[in-house]
């Protein structure tokens, strides 16, 4: 990884951490432990890919930090939401998540979900309030997007197909639309969200859409990789599960080498679509090549 | 109960069913069980209170009915995930609802916490959406209230309250506060949805707001009198429930004569705050008389 890539998401990381900090409620009254469980969720952990992107789409049209950092925040709420729910007995049945018990171990299954719902809840809250933009249509836009990308046509449907094809096979036209849906959609909304929010032209959104969907496969794909390859006290997270479970990856499907090469291309393609932009796409450019390299 | 009031709730219950049937995604694709177990939870039953709120309350404000549908629609969708996840065995575990087995009963409990996610997105996207109102500011208000509405400091903390306080007793101050967010601040939306939407005043906002209030105590202390009195065949759900889960009820506390006296007393003070509002309002104020005389 370039020194400047790994200083600027260290820096999103941090930056993001205290702006959910703010905006995650404070633990009160006889409900404090869902507002407990969805602050040890939300903070502390995570490579905060989703920020970063906001963060970057952001600054490639000049979109003030202060307000881009409320819709970094938002899609991070979602993303944990998505982590928090995955993780229950009923669904993947995870105990470990960013380095720590997953939330409902560390509470229980109850506030694990109240907290999820409620996260999900406050990433529109947050994208409704007027001081991420003085212009409410940009707001409902926003939100209309993110639900899509999040919803019955986006995320939950990712995840419903992953759980429905587990164990039965898949071929690769169903995984790489599971995982477009499961991981791509908010990725995608994430690259977006500066576009919008900075008014940018259709097609400067349509390159960053591009560079999304080709980025979130390639990153799915070293997922897989890691879950069969990787080093469980990096990743944070329980791995050698995708193969027990019969889970449908692209590991599975194309074997380690083509998995690789694949999302090799797949990054190389994702760069290609910032061709429009300057150099103040270069930490984007850098990202590409950083998610096919990492080893957590 | 008046035949008026009869007649207008069976018409906004086919209404409702009718515009929400159009709003929820059609099952397609290998993730069509996320989308059954949404229509399935969402449509067909259920006595469609916050939605005849909603379309009342725009009716006294001469909003379009088909606008105020999408809201209503919107409305129930929060409120009917709000039932799938509380009935999952690791919230209230109730098996049976709306006289028909429960979401995670028919499906199982990956795709009740999934629908449930879903029909929460849903609401958002209705409400983002240009179709609800061409003005944008509308649209981000109604979505930033019904956030505060469900989320952390809403609904999810009512329900976090019921769970913690079970079987360790409360007093009438927590029980009210637990409800007021549980049950209280989604009907305050729903009243108040009409008034944003139709830009009234403020004045007539608030009057609706406490009506909402009072009609939604009155509506929960006759809930906990037919828990304890009620037939289990009328209501569509098991019942004598709450004493043997240790739940913090107004009958619980107050015993079933004074807990009907005050629902009869709050009934009466709802109606008074609708004294603003001229004969488009008789229903709403038929609706107080009506829950306090309900027998499911």
């Amino acid at each position: 990884m370039s020194d400047a890539l790994d200083r600027a998401l260290a820096a999103s990381a941090a930056e993001i951490d205290e702006a959910m900090g703010d905006l995650l409620p404070e633990p009160s009254g006889p409900e404090a432990r869902v507002h407990e469980a969805m602050r040890y969720a939300a903070l502390g952990g995570g490579k905060r890919l989703r920020p970063f992107l906001a963060l970057q789409s952001g600054a490639l049209f000049g979109v003030k930090p202060e307000l881009m950092r409320r819709v970094a925040g938002a899609v991070e709420c979602v993303h944990v939401y998505s982590l928090v729910h995955d993780d229950l007995p009923a669904m993947d049945d995870d105990d470990v998540r960013r380095g720590k018990p997953a939330t409902h171990k560390e509470f229980d299954e109850a506030a694990a979900i109240l907290a999820g719902d409620a996260l999900l809840t406050l990433a529109f809250e947050i994208l409704a309030h007027e001081d991420t933009h003085d212009d409410p249509y940009i707001r409902a836009k926003l939100i209309g997007r993110l639900a899509w990308a999040a919803g019955a046509h986006g995320m939950v449907a990712g995840q419903m197909i992953d759980l429905a094809v587990e164990g039965a096979g898949a071929d690769i036209g169903t995984v790489t639309r599971l995982q477009r849906l499961k991981t791509g959609e908010l990725i995608a909304f994430a690259c977006e969200a500066g576009a919008i929010m900075g008014r940018a032209s259709r097609d400067a959104r349509l390159a960053l859409e591009g560079y999304a969907h080709d980025l979130g496969l390639a990153y799915q794909m070293i997922d897989d990789l890691l879950d069969v390859q990787g080093d469980e006290n990096a990743a944070g997270k329980a791995l050698r599960k995708d193969a027990a479970r019969g889970k449908a990856t692209f590991v599975g499907i194309l074997g380690p080498a083509r998995a690789r090469a694949q999302a090799e291309l797949l990054a190389g393609q994702a760069a290609r679509h910032l061709d429009l932009f300057d150099e103040k796409a270069d930490l984007l450019r850098a990202l590409a090549d950083f998610v096919v390299h990492r080893t957590r």
